[in-house]
């Protein structure tokens, strides 16, 4: 076997990178030869974490083929969310806290997902199970990952162990994890920095809905109208992404990080419209809807959707 | 959440009972509701061991939305070799060691699938991990499984983990692993009192390969003569299961459990023929081949046909 490549999803978040760095710790100290690697470049506030506990960074790959048979997937498994070549390579692990969908291997393999907050409280329980200590900067930056995910905890997808796991980890990093993180959440709640192309596409996944592909984005912010003041030039970037892609629809969620609430921007296939007003019963004006209380795209958005498309 | 139903696939072996039975025994002591059940009746086998543990065996199901929306899959995960209504139910666990295939949901769950021997291995880490004691019954029931997945340890898909926990589990069910293995695979070899019917499709999965639904059964013999002899009337019923059943192919592995070879017949589409030569170096010969030291057919048959087909 050679050496195992590990990676999070296309358009990293913090737990795709910093969980591919946890994990690939994790299993080189057991004795394998992996490296973590990015599928591409980190946003502000994974800069921020890793800046905090004096990581490098990841190199970032398109491709694993040319280097190695072998990769392990960290927060993710769909493949259109993975690697451009993971068709033609051997997953050896995967790593998860999300749905199954569009994933398939040849033989068996190791997945270990939970229905939990953040891939980093799956990968907490992992070291636990084999006994190999989490030092100070990998806890940093699995600490980094569940905040991150979880908005602060304030995210439905948080659980209590998310949050024990939280609090053990910010003892062994050595920071206050409230301070740390709203910090670390505001470091990356800045758009006015952004182009439209990287707002609305920077946290993008593709899913598939009923044999539609619908890319969902995700933008972070402490004020929606820091986005909804660009919304023609943000939708403008939307509908010329969708065009280039073949998306057949494309939904940004704008979400306050300090109120908890999210508004939708939407362009392309009318479906989109229908299923969001009827997954979520609100009317869509303009490209706009409101979504009020909705934090997590998994949790609040993709499951009603795909299940309204498919209904 | 009503009751959560556990169940192994369809036409069940060892162990999609007994792992049916030891993870709802696991998850009923942690709190859950659950009730284990089965896709179809026990094999002479299982029965063996069920007997000789004193369990009373499962309740057969076909459908189980009329009695919950909430399931665990053990054993399995590919939909096809599923509970009918599997599509309309929500996966709460899957607890499996074979290839991921066909799965999908629409909301995070738990999926805890290692490379091992068997289920059985996989429960026996989420005991220890959640410091659950396993009670003799219990512990005999999954060592069956082990010993039927791994036919007594001689199985490429056995590993030093599997041996490992199974001589752990022979000593808390009192039984001397060989001896007690030896006769309990006896008791699931002897195919005279059995239908070509039950022959072909007693322990038969269907699998998606390169868009063909291609049936492969499995039966363990001391001679493979014993089916050889009733070649005729077993490719028959074959041709008879792949009609009724609209299969692309139907593939019958006949194998030896004290030589460790096998034999297979074939039926239906030229593809499986084509594809057969090609993954083994085999000719096909009047419906049959050899298969020289094959008698896994998740490890040594699924994967390289599947890369045929695909490849």
């Amino acid at each position: 076997m050679s050496k195992i490549l590990i990676f999070g999803h296309q358009n990293p978040d913090m737990d795709a990178i910093t969980s591919a760095i946890s994990f690939s710790y994790l299993l080189n100290t057991l004795g394998y030869d992996t490296e973590p690697v990015a599928l591409g470049e980190a946003n502000d506030e994974t800069k921020y974490a890793l800046d905090h506990f004096n990581h490098e960074g990841l190199r970032v790959i398109e491709k694993a083929g040319d280097e190695t048979d072998t990769v392990a997937l960290v927060d993710h498994n769909e493949f259109q969310q993975s690697v451009a070549d993971i068709k033609d390579l051997n997953v050896f692990a995967v790593v998860d806290h999300h749905r199954v969908g569009n994933f398939e291997t040849s033989a068996p393999l190791y997945y270990i997902a939970k229905p939990l907050g953040c891939t980093q409280s799956v990968i907490y329980d992992l070291y636990q199970e084999k006994g190999v200590e989490i030092p100070q900067q990998i806890a940093g930056l699995m600490l980094s990952g569940i905040i991150s995910d979880t908005l602060l905890y304030s995210s439905p997808t948080c659980t209590e162990k998310d949050k024990e796991i939280a609090k053990k980890l910010a003892e062994i990093a050595g920071v206050d994890d409230e301070s740390y993180g709203t910090e670390m959440l505001k470091a990356g709640a800045n758009v006015d920095d952004k182009s439209a192309v990287e707002i609305a596409d920077g946290d993008a996944k593709s899913f598939n809905m009923g044999g539609k592909e619908v890319r969902i984005g995700q933008v972070n912010v402490v004020d929606a109208n820091d986005v909804i003041k660009r919304k023609d030039e943000v939708l403008k970037a939307m509908k010329e992404l969708l065009i280039n892609n073949n998306y057949d629809a494309f939904l940004l969620v704008i979400t306050n990080i300090l109120t908890n609430d999210s508004e939708g921007l939407l362009v392309g296939d009318d479906s989109l419209t229908k299923n969001l007003e009827k997954a979520f019963d609100v009317d869509v004006t303009d490209h706009q809807l409101a979504l009020k209380g909705i934090v997590s795209r998994k949790k609040q958005i993709v499951p009603p959707l795909t299940d309204s498309f498919e209904g």
